[in-house]
């Protein structure tokens, strides 16, 4: 490619974006251009290493025996309406309706589809299991995009369905598509947590996220030293530990709190102890039904929401509660009571770890004291709601340790929670009878893949595409003004594309294309290797490795062999 | 491939789908299934063609120096304001809106959304020309789907957009595509025929179709036997010949006619005269004034609506009128006058070849003789609104030949449409001012390409595909009981895949995979060659060509070799 004819080239000025590197560079480099927020045009530079990571994970998927197809884009409504996903998923889920009244979503996932087609075929046990994939754009009506490609609302996605007979057979086809991901993301430079997870409005029994580790991530999760317990924030356990076992069960009384006297804080400076010693309610009102949930917790836990609704099997249907909703309750912040209020009460299993909790019906004056769950309240319910914290103990008796990352990939059990919803959904087994399959389903964002990528591979100068999926290999930058040089560039230029190498060939000659310039344009667009022409250099180049700067003469035909073999 | 786990196998019976003999092979081969009309799903056979199809078409598309890239599915709709394209393909356009209002429409074609991402950036007019496209999916909410994918409602389009500085430019950007375009669907089997069409919504001055003959087709198009002249019927010429140029005008008079005699075909028995003598009046609502157009056309002639609404720039704003129009213009079928009606009248250039009409304002007992236009009345406007017939004077004064095709692409010049249109769609020049870029755009519908192949390539059997897009190069058929065999094949099978062969393994064992079964496959599916094995071939193997059924035996690394090169 001349550089001269590119369209989307790099420009000079920040283009603003995010206060991601990654998205800036995409944008400064001419990879990507913002369309409406959270829309984005890729650009032929962006094009070609999105196509180049698309390229790896098919690669990959097909190497472990997955076949790609494609559905269409638009599902019809009664599908999602069969697996009820119309109401939990009806706030990203983008609906269209056509010039006959036909009703769409526009795909989000596509769960629905894949089992339909399954479906109206005769598939004997014979031909299981098989795994059936698509690279297609999916749309979620996020309300509010973010980090420029890492939160978008739509987008490329690698997603994968399997079918098995049954939950045997399923688990090493979720092995080895397990292992498939941490081979994909390890191909693209990316290393991977296998991070248990919650599946939310996939459904199934449980899944796991590819996290890569990065300051910039919006995932929480939480991991031992040796590796072997790793949970996203909204699954992970921790031992609750009893808090003060030798301490004697005292009787509850009614003991006097000033006004002021409200928040977490004002409790621990009144009291003087520590925050696990009181008790601290958390109300959400359920958006469906418009009644309140109450949670209740040790004072020095917090609510985890998704396990809250997972519990409840209210996914994606609890919100805060405003001051509005608590007037409606006959109450205000800092005053909720743990008790009597018209709510569904459920606590934390911390409650079950103190003896003597202060706090749980707060008046303008009053609180109690030494209040002990189960002899002098209960709760509707007792549950693992709490969010685990950067020192507290996993199951396998290690600390855990915080850890902030993307999730590129993710991959879900769905077992028989599709098929068993929607009618017909089954393969024939050897006695001829008709049994539901069970299913798995795996995604990959590729354009979240990108950014991630871009994020960990950068320095100040620009980015440092990985060789596989850089946008081209050579950049191409004859320098000064000797017509004599361009004539060999050209040269050069035609006999790397005869021996297949991708080059950006910098062909500009006019007075503001410096040598400043186009070396800061190669480094901008991170392509692995700039080679050099110049008067001075005669007939030797210089190549110049943007992965570590290393700078070195060399003839024609070496930088040939060089950027051939790499 | 193993054909035991192959998703989406042939099938035994009938899929319907409609007449169309590529229809039914695509859907019977387990290449397509439909999910609703004219929305389907690509199983993985089919999805290789289609992929196939798409590398063929980037392979030229990227010789020609045309650099790809994506643009979000959902375009808002402010864009297509902008052009004033709402109003004019409302009727097929799908529309979203999102969770905070914003307003989309579904992306049918591209154009304001590559002017729109253009324009956001600074191109100075060394950078031109240059040629952006995408492969990406196209919505187009149509009346009614048909033919399998030859009419569907989404579909894989490549679509191509030029960006030149001028006319003169442009002309070598748009002779180089049609040659592009030419060489592309040679490279897939199919010759094409260039045929000069109506750019409908797309707007621009002119543009072509890519046309391959086959019955099936919906587009009829107009050839003189030389091919220097081809022409859609929409934009079809042909030369008129006065029909009586010696005979004297005579004195127009109100002639009985009785009440029976109403049709064309009642006049022309009655009168025992040529259908060209008479007046015909073909009456449309303008579905967005409700207003009436009606079109005066020598009586042997045919309205071309598309024709028409070109001239009047009403391009999908006409309907034919129902009885029930006819009667709010107080007339009814056969009654409706040449002039006098509430209308806009608009003739058609035969109308001044005839000397001495008759008809023009029927009552139910006489009707005008010797009505000469000019003299006796005028339309509101005269324009060629004629479809063009069989056997008719091309302009190059040759005969027009009359043929049926499917349209596989097209290339629209577009000039200024779009650019003068939408702000600031403009390059700098040599002086700094900002010119509007001078346009063009590039289509072809992946899915109906390959429809289109299959309707061409297939006898009674099957299909045929062309090599380089077969899905897979060869179809291994160890065939009875004698294990032997299947270790064999099992190790060809390996050997063709380490040799880069694409094959399709029926490795089936089972009584009902009878050597009939499995040919017969073979040759449904379509795939060049066919490998078999069996205990009777010993050490040999039968390899059957699809193309022309030739069968030879051959050791199998002749047979290796065959089909590595092939």
């Amino acid at each position: 490619m001349r550089y001269s004819q590119l369209f989307g080239k790099p420009v000079k000025e920040d283009q603003g974006g995010s206060e991601m590197r990654s998205h800036q560079l995409l944008l400064k480099g001419g990879f990507i251009a913002e369309s409406v927020a959270g829309r984005y045009f890729y650009l032929p530079l962006g094009w070609r290493v999105h196509e180049k990571i698309k390229a790896v994970v098919k690669k990959h998927m097909d190497a472990a025996g997955a076949q790609e197809m494609i559905t269409p884009t638009l599902h019809p409504l009664e599908l999602w309406e069969e697996t009820n996903r119309t109401s939990t998923t009806g706030f990203e889920l983008m609906q269209v309706t056509d010039r006959r009244g036909g009703e769409f979503a526009l795909g989000g996932t596509a769960e629905e589809m894949m089992v339909d087609v399954v479906r109206k075929r005769q598939v004997s046990y014979k031909e299981l299991p098989f795994n059936i994939y698509q690279f297609s754009t999916k749309f979620r009506d996020e309300a509010r995009a973010r980090g420029g490609l890492l939160r978008v609302r739509e987008f490329v996605m690698k997603d994968a369905y399997s079918f098995d007979r049954n939950e045997a057979d399923f688990e090493s086809t979720y092995n080895q598509m397990a292992d498939t991901y941490t081979n994909i993301f390890a191909d693209l430079g990316l290393e991977t947590k296998k991070v248990e997870a919650d599946g939310g409005y996939i459904g199934g029994d449980y899944c796991h996220e590819y996290q890569v580790e990065t300051p910039i991530g919006e995932g929480t999760f939480f991991e031992t030293p040796d590796g072997s317990y790793c949970a996203h924030e909204d699954v992970a356990e921790f031992i609750l530990e009893d808090m003060n076992p030798d301490e004697e069960i005292k009787d509850k009384i009614t003991a006097k709190l000033p006004i002021e006297v409200c928040t977490m804080e004002d409790l621990q400076a009144h009291f003087k102890m520590p925050k696990w010693r009181f008790l601290k309610n958390v109300v959400y009102r359920n958006i469906t039904t418009d009644t309140f949930v109450i949670a209740t917790i040790r004072g020095d836990l917090d609510v985890n929401k998704t396990k809250l609704e997972r519990v409840l099997n209210l996914t994606g249907q609890l919100e805060s509660a405003t001051e509005e909703d608590l007037k409606r309750m006959g109450t205000k912040p800092g005053y909720v009571h743990a008790w009597g209020h018209d709510a569904y009460y459920i606590g934390d299993l911390s409650l079950k770890t103190v003896r003597n909790f202060y706090g749980g019906e707060k008046t303008d004056t009053t609180d109690p004291q030494n209040v002990n769950y189960g002899r002098d309240w209960k709760c509707d319910q007792l549950a693992d709601i709490a969010v685990a914290y950067d020192g507290a103990t996993a199951p396998n008796g290690q600390k855990l340790v915080e850890k902030i990352g993307v999730e590129v990939g993710n991959i879900f059990q769905l077992g028989t929670h599709y098929t068993d919803k929607m009618k017909n959904a089954t393969y024939v087994d050897e006695s001829g009878k008709g049994v539901p399959y069970y299913m798995g389903c795996y995604g990959i964002g590729l354009g979240r893949t990108m950014a991630t990528i871009a994020e960990l591979y950068n320095d100040e100068h620009g980015l440092k595409w990985p060789d596989n999926i850089a946008p081209f290999q050579v950049y191409l930058a004859p320098i000064g003004k000797n017509p004599e040089v361009y004539t060999k560039a050209d040269a050069l230029y035609q006999e790397l594309l005869a021996a297949g190498v991708e080059v950006l060939y910098d062909d500009r000659q006019d007075k503001k294309s410096t040598p400043g310039q186009k070396f800061g344009n190669h480094e901008l667009l991170g392509i692995p290797y700039r080679i050099v022409l110049s008067e001075k250099l005669g007939d030797q180049v210089e190549v110049v490795a943007r992965a570590d700067g290393e700078k070195k003469e060399m003839s024609v035909t070496e930088a040939k062999a060089l950027v051939t073999t790499a």
